[in-house]
């Protein structure tokens, strides 16, 4: 720890050097991406905390740092002895980043931060902040970049073409999609920086960030050039002809900066502040009339194509008839599991598939108690042996060509209680009435949330993380704007739920030090009846992976969820039997047959 | 006929006076009230529609009037042979006013209305729109007023307090709150215009209004100062004693104008542009700050005190008992009534009760086919004799000291066929899914709409209204900010739910030219257990009037529902049954006992 006390030393010296007061580390790379490459873990060097949220302010007396409730475990061990105080987001009495820096502003005060890894929107309420308070703002400079000797660089990484069998839609056809939506807002530039909206848009992979195959880059578009900025060491001339055969200009990663600079009067320019950096949007000139609204692509590549949707089944009957062999080899193998070896071996179960391009994000394997920690990665210290007992909570997906998968399954490693029966039950049938919603068209994330939700509320319970995300197409496994919320945040206005929309359903209850219950599936949103009442539409459940009969209390179920349970049991055998060998093909026949009660 | 055309001649006369091209009549008076006082029905003047609900768009060369799903078949007869189209408000391809308006504005013209009956915040809107055009705005005339030789005056109504025992809270109370809400906004003074919640603020009641017992006037406060804006003829000595008591002071309705055109420089004005007319904020100096939010009364109003909770169950009791009685005449009486005399003897039920104080609005009693006529008001055209046979629906409520109630009840007249039960059973099913939500505190109205609206979403249904809007005290029975909706309109943050509030619950469906079916409680939030996810929430359901066992299909109900229904019946019975004559109570016990599948 005594590490993290110098780095703070140092820090602090370069804050006294530069004249700043109060210095925020949030932890982000120059595109809000929400995993960043060890390059940009600034707010980890100086703080020691490794989780993925969290944002360190520094003061010269005090050093803090705020996570969120996944984190509060394991920031109390990292932080212990560093002096750091850790800000428990969303407890009662806890003051916010904000709040906290609002306090520490007064009159000729500096208050600072690296503008390229800050949204535009947050460094803008900070600005407002600062200057309400009659504080100066310093937004230029990488403090700990500054005292950060073995930084490590960003490795050259292999950056490849997804093929139109893959991707559904030509790049000339997304640029002219792009091109009409500016041209509807009458935008002369838009300007792109959230990386997978940019690999979307020109059908292009790459292996920048660890989980998300995408490349660090800008773009710029106008009616008539699309410029990337990238670093030309790793386009190859391969890439350089497919993107020139597009009308893509290629320039250096950091020159987008002068060139939004010297963009002539007056342009209007189209971005999205939440996802674009505050230097980008401090490097535009006074002139220019900044339309802040989402990315066109945001909702575009939400919407999969029908090739997409193709091959996103494909994705998932290759994930779950991965994930079935790990079930079979947990409920009827030997006891000699660790959660690590676990994962191993559901990673090699994975790997087995054609086009897997490895995990989308790092896998929960928690046995027992661990499972009641939401996001628990298990570690060389905190692996456990998993015994005949208890739940094991696996949340784990893959990459494909054919697509991105998230699910997660609990299972029963021995003879269960009948509390932790009626908890899975309780899970089980909130996530099938998510599944099996029809709603009209019109409806958002946010209006079906309580569908979900509901089960476990009628017995005074609920989980405390959103119920369902949006899943990207080789790309984050994290995408909106569709997503199943219970509150929307302030100012946002919820999307739409349109077909070819694919997102998560994923309810639990965790009992601290006991065991957690999971269970996830992916949705794919479809059209259903059109009728004087409107266009209706429903899910197709994606995910083809058995639930764990024997932690299931069929007479907490209604006939109806029962039917369900059972049509998707029916349903999991037949497209995911025939791929498997025959013993364990017999046993998921036998695993998903009918339930009655 | 020929009267509109005339009036519409004058009208454009007077346009062209004043140079104005464009001229919109909305439906509203200076205080943006949902239902308004004969003097201020311009736009029924000047079209002949005389539905609550719609705006007049006048140009030299075209008239248009637009209205909802609820007016079109009215509007289309009122409207007949008078030149004037309609717009089918939300029908696929019908410009909304904003677009009509926005497509007739040409540099050069001027778009004009009455700047005192239109909402700041459209009236923004506008200004904005014509500015982008190179158009003018004129604001200052009411153009409609100087051609309508007959309108009527506003007559003196009674001005009367509201005692603490039904308000429960002190003026001086009420005051100080909003005082604090203005304090912690740093306010310097608050501008009021929303009548309810200046009877709210003041505990005075009034009959200016149809079936909105309030009084025309403006309201100002500063932390020293409040000050009542209206029309002296009104004012009592005791009245007048009564508020200088409370440190109120009186000055001229008109008034408040010129005082705002005097406030000091660089005030913090603190209003809600969508309460407040236009010209009231026109009238604010160019230094003025507007801190543009809803009322600080509004969320007060909506959560009910103990006191007002106290009441509004015995306002309930006796509203119950007088709908159970009219129901008794209905199922048991002679074949002899229509759709009004029908009405009017709930009226006279209604009447028997002790502190009535008569409709709370109009009521809706729609025969047959009448019924699928979401907002049908029965006529003497219209009215038809109630046969025994298809569905009554009877949509009405009351005022009394104790609070203000709003019911509606579905009635198998004679045999239904199986289709008809099918439809009412859903329609059940949706009202007690909604009214058993448990939800977690932070939960909002859009958040429970589904629980609602999946009984009929699941048979391909729907109905095209919202699902519930709360209640005031002795004041609109249609209130904010608390309401049961599926869409999020653009801009709002939804109001969380909290223990006091007062929401209906009334799913519907409705079969064009066969019938309607609609079901409508008050729901009471209340207060469930606060446990380690929470604290959780649920209803108390205030209505206490038998649904109609003669259409329930009870093999469509899961036992849970069942259950719900059996116990809901149960206590009305316990409830009511003691306050009706013998018979009558005997008739309650039949009618209520449990049902089973």
């Amino acid at each position: 720890m005594s590490e993290v006390k110098d780095r703070l030393a140092a820090l602090r010296e370069k804050m006294r050097e530069y004249g700043v007061d109060i210095y925020i580390v949030p932890s982000s790379d120059c595109h809000e991406s929400e995993y960043v490459s060890a390059h940009f873990r600034a707010r980890e060097y100086i703080t020691g905390f490794t989780g993925s949220a969290g944002t360190a302010v520094i003061t010269m007396e005090e050093a803090g740092l705020w996570t969120d409730g996944r984190y509060f475990l394991q920031a109390e061990t990292q932080l212990a002895g560093s002096c750091i105080t850790l800000y428990r987001m969303g407890e009662p009495g806890v003051p916010t980043v904000s709040e906290y820096v609002e306090s520490q502003l007064r009159p000729g005060k500096c208050l600072g931060f690296d503008g390229r890894v800050m949204a535009a929107a947050k460094a803008q309420d900070f600005e407002r902040m600062a200057r309400s308070r009659g504080a100066s703002l310093f937004a230029s400079e990488d403090l700990v970049g500054m005292i950060w000797p073995d930084r490590p660089d960003i490795p050259d990484t292999k950056l490849w073409v997804l093929e139109e069998c893959y991707s559904g839609e030509s790049v000339d056809s997304k640029i002219a999609r792009v091109r009409r939506a500016m041209g509807e807002q009458q935008a002369d530039i838009h300007v792109l920086a959230s990386l997978c909206d940019i690999a979307w848009l020109l059908n292009l992979r790459g292996g920048d960030i660890p989980c998300v195959p995408v490349t660090l880059s800008f773009l710029t578009l106008t009616r008539e050039t699309c410029v990337w900025y990238v670093r030309s060491s790793i386009v190859t001339d391969e890439i350089r002809n497919y993107l020139s055969g597009h009308g893509v200009e290629i320039r250096a990663y950091d020159e987008i900066y002068k060139d939004l600079e010297s963009l002539p009067m007056g342009r209007r320019v189209l971005l999205d502040s939440k996802n674009v950096n505050s230097r980008l949007l401090r490097s535009l000139p006074e002139s220019t009339a900044v339309m802040d609204q989402s990315n066109p692509t945001e909702l575009m590549k939400a919407v999969k194509n029908e090739t997409e949707i193709k091959n996103i089944r494909e994705a998932h009957r290759k994930e779950s008839v991965a994930f079935t062999r790990f079930l079979y080899r947990l409920k009827t193998g030997k006891a000699d599991l660790t959660e690590l070896s676990a994962a191993e071996y559901l990673d090699a179960c994975r790997a087995e598939q054609e086009h897997c391009l490895g995990q989308s994000f790092a896998p929960i394997c928690a046995y027992g108690p661990h499972g009641a920690i939401v996001h628990y990665a298990a570690t060389e210290e905190s692996d456990v042996p998993i015994r005949r007992e208890n739940f094991l909570l696996v949340d784990a997906g893959g990459h494909y060509l054919e697509g991105t998968t998230d699910t997660t399954r609990t299972i029963a490693m021995g003879p269960l209680k009948p509390e932790q029966k009626r908890m899975y039950t309780a899970v089980l049938r909130a996530n099938l009435h998510l599944a099996h919603a029809k709603f009209r068209k019109g409806a958002t994330g946010y209006s079906l949330d309580a569908l979900c939700r509901e089960s476990l509320w009628q017995l005074g319970m609920d989980f405390k993380h959103g119920t369902g995300h949006g899943v990207g197409y080789l790309l984050n496994v994290h995408e909106g704007p569709n997503a199943f919320r219970l509150q929307i945040p302030a100012g946002e206005a919820p999307a739409e739920l349109v077909p070819g929309m694919v997102t998560t359903d994923e309810p639990g209850v965790y009992i601290a030090g006991e065991y957690g219950i999971r269970l996830e599936n992916e949705l794919l949103c479809v059209e259903g009846p059109s009728n004087e009442y409107g266009q209706f539409l429903e899910f197709e459940i994606l995910t083809l992976i058995p639930f764990d009969r024997d932690a299931i209390l069929a007479e907490e179920m209604s006939p109806e969820e029962l039917q369900w349970l059972n049509a998707y049991h029916q349903r999991v055998y037949e497209m995911i039997g025939l791929y498997l060998p025959e013993k364990e093909r017999e046993w998921l026949k036998e695993y998903t047959r009918a339930i009655f009660s």
